[in-house]
């Protein structure tokens, strides 16, 4: 199947796209994978490859569609052509927060493609895999990797810099300056690199243009509840924010058997999609006239037992905890931003709740993705529900202003030819 | 055991403390349980027991020693010779932080006594059992009480009162004036009435001045890091503030079989004492020019696995979260304050520390105070280290001056004589 799918793509180099029976013939005449794997080397590999990226040259500016040059991948890394990206929240915040320093960056990082080279001591992947890549890296090698308690690898490039911390190197460039690679991805490129680490394999049958989402969004929303909250069965969930994140974490809670999913989102218009994924109720907390949390506790009777915050807001993140029932509530914060501290009364959490985080859904990344790409083919995981646009990477701004407006859930991107 | 210890107690109302011999004749006399209790009711059962307390007239005024009336138990309520009683730190928290008109009170609630009379309905205690009462009662009916995850019976009496909220009842009066029972206990007064649901039987050869211990800060800070923090064994804790409460999380910890145990106090006197019960390393925040937070990750590469805030200072609480490993890293909430909010940063969170609180260190009141008491007569846990002073109920301002000073660890007070 690899192999079948590369000589499609290397065909496509050569030929018109309506050259199916070249691409067959093709097909046999490369018959083994030496021939391939040198077929594909002769073509970019180890050369720059120049090609069209969307660069954020400032904070808040609408991005631009460039030319930049992706140096060949180094040890370890991995050169990829994306096929599909689509835009998450996480990017917007990027572009909101961000220091001035932090510009020109290449943003996107919730994408699929295929490995169009690789560099020396990548023994994992192969010129023509699928592949995803993720902003959280896997090494296997550190202590926390190690550890089943937690996803978090230490040789993650950093999702917020800290005052004083170095940026991570890039393999892009973009007239003849350093263009910086969101958290080691940049999928708004036509071709990235990518440690190897923080790339996963995936099942060659996968349509890229929807397993993309597993890349960030839905692996994180769904995860943040089964794997971070850890839902029970019967319990009773309250999900904040209805983006892809929310209404994937709504798909969590009802995967993990929750009893009542109670679905808050100040747009109305998320409700019926929320319905799509298993939500019981939904409050619009502009229906109410007092705090959020207190009509969750009015309506649970004390509170619920989980609650997850998918929007970035720190007074939600507090609403949140403070939804939840004494003793043994949990609230999960998902939501991205690093403006302001979230603050809450110590008895809060002296009553018994816990308050804490999740990241890219407690999955490992290289373990997590080609697992929820199985689900997704095996029909026990939703993703075209979540695509309500498709466009292209040149359109990539319009994508955003769909964000902005709430207009849609996800925008996929299609960005190189597959 | 029990009779023996009964008659004791009730000889003493007839004869000079020198007659052992008058006791043991008595002891042969009464010989039938029935016409003990029969004799304990013809003294003070049913009637108002007029007795020593000490008052709290007002926020931050001295304790006042009165004499003071207390009624029979009414349905499902115990009335306790209080034998011993220690002060803990939350009691000047009431003193300092709460509202006017939850005044006048009768602080105190690490305790132990003896019962003297029950209301109707009462079934698991008599007269004679030497009991421990709880600020923390366990119906064993309500759905927290049923649920394994969690110590906070739904019928506690308010610790901390939220505007608005009602005044329990109370059963002690004094100069006609009812006089508040701090959550329900009240055990600087001769005798006390409190809820059968927030009384734990214990061993009868248990030393009440020591036992009383367990009543609140021993069983607060050891659960905290056993039940709440959950300590593994091979880990690495970090205990801020070294009080009663601070000093049994170092047992807790210690008892887990954490491999460092880190004790922060600005008061390095204490670190004598940490070592005692298995601190490893101290540190005095007042020697270090950066945030401690900071100190405690450069000390354990890191972070700690586990923090334990000991305190009541929202400062401390926040960084005992931050001196936490991501990933992993729990840190628990035990100090008592109302005035302020903890905050943080969501990536703190996010990173995947969890941030949670403990009550009576997650012990279920009536089932974890008789195992408590069982460990220390079982030499499984200290009790007599954190005794530093011994006075009477009259002496309780001069105990307050001392916790104030920071030269105490616990004074225990003996109320009524055994
Ligand atoms: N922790 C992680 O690993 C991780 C990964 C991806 C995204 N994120 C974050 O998750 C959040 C959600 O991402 P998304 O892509 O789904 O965003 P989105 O913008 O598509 O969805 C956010 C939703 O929240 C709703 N909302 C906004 N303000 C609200 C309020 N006050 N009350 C109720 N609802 C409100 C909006 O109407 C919208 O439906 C973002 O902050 C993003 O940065 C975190
Ligand atoms: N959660 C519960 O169920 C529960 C139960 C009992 C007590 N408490 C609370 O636990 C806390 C401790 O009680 P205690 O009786 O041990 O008090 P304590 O006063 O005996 O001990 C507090 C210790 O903290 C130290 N300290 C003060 N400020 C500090 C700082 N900035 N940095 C480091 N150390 C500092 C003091 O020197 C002292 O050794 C109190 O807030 C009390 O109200 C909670
Ligand atoms: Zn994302
Ligand atoms: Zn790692
Ligand atoms: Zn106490
Ligand atoms: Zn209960």
């Amino acid at each position: 199947m690899i192999l079948h799918q590369y000589i499609r793509t290397s065909a496509s180099l050569f030929s018109p796209p309506n050259s199916c029976l070249a691409a067959a013939v093709l097909s046999q005449l490369f018959s083994g994978l030496f021939s391939l794997v040198f077929a594909a080397k002769m073509a970019t590999a180890g050369k720059v490859i120049k090609c069209k990226a969307a660069v954020a040259w400032g904070p808040k500016q609408p991005l631009v569609i460039e030319e930049v040059e992706v140096a060949p991948p180094q040890a370890n890394e991995v050169r990829i052509k994306i096929v599909a990206t689509s835009l998450c929240r996480s990017d917007m915040y990027y572009l909101s927060e961000s220091e001035e320093d932090t510009f020109p960056v290449i943003l996107g990082h919730e994408a699929a493609g295929i490995v169009e080279s690789v560099g020396p001591g990548v023994t994992e992947i192969q010129p023509g895999d699928k592949v995803i890549p993720v902003f959280l890296s896997q090494c296997k090698e550190c202590r926390f990797c190690k550890s089943p308690k937690t996803n978090q690898c230490d040789k993650t490039w950093p999702l917020i810099r800290l005052p004083g911390m170095a940026l991570p190197d890039s393999r892009i460039t973009c007239k003849g300056k350093k263009v910086q690679q969101l958290a080691g991805t940049s999928t708004f490129s036509e071709y990235t690199v990518v440690r190897q680490m923080a790339v996963a394999k995936i099942d060659p049958t996968a349509p890229l243009d929807k397993v993309c989402l597993i890349s960030c969004g839905v692996s994180t929303g769904y995860g943040a509840a089964v794997n971070t909250a850890k839902v029970e069965p019967g319990s009773t969930c309250a999900v904040f924010g209805l983006g892809a994140i929310g209404l994937a974490a709504v798909m969590g809670c009802k995967a993990a058997g929750a009893k009542r999913i109670i679905a808050v989102d100040i747009n109305p218009e998320k409700f019926e999609k929320a319905k799509v994924f298993g939500a019981t109720e939904f409050v619009n907390p502009n229906d109410h006239n007092k705090p959020i949390s207190q009509v969750l506790v009015e309506m649970t009777d004390g509170g619920v037992d989980y609650s997850l915050e998918c929007i970035g807001n720190v007074e939600i993140m507090c609403s949140a905890l403070e939804s939840c029932v004494k003793g043994w509530g949990v609230s999960v914060i998902i939501g991205w931003t690093n403006l302001r501290d979230i603050s809450t009364r110590p008895i809060q959490l002296i009553a018994g709740r816990k308050w804490t985080g999740s990241l890219f859904g407690g999955f490992k990344s290289r373990d997590g993705v080609p697992e929820m790409v199985k689900a997704y083919l095996d029909k026990k995981l939703k993703l075209d529900e979540f695509i309500t646009h498709n466009m292209t990477l040149d359109q990539v701004n319009d994508a955003i202003e769909l964000m902005k407006q709430g207009k849609c859930i996800r925008t996929v991107l299609s960005v190189s030819p597959q």
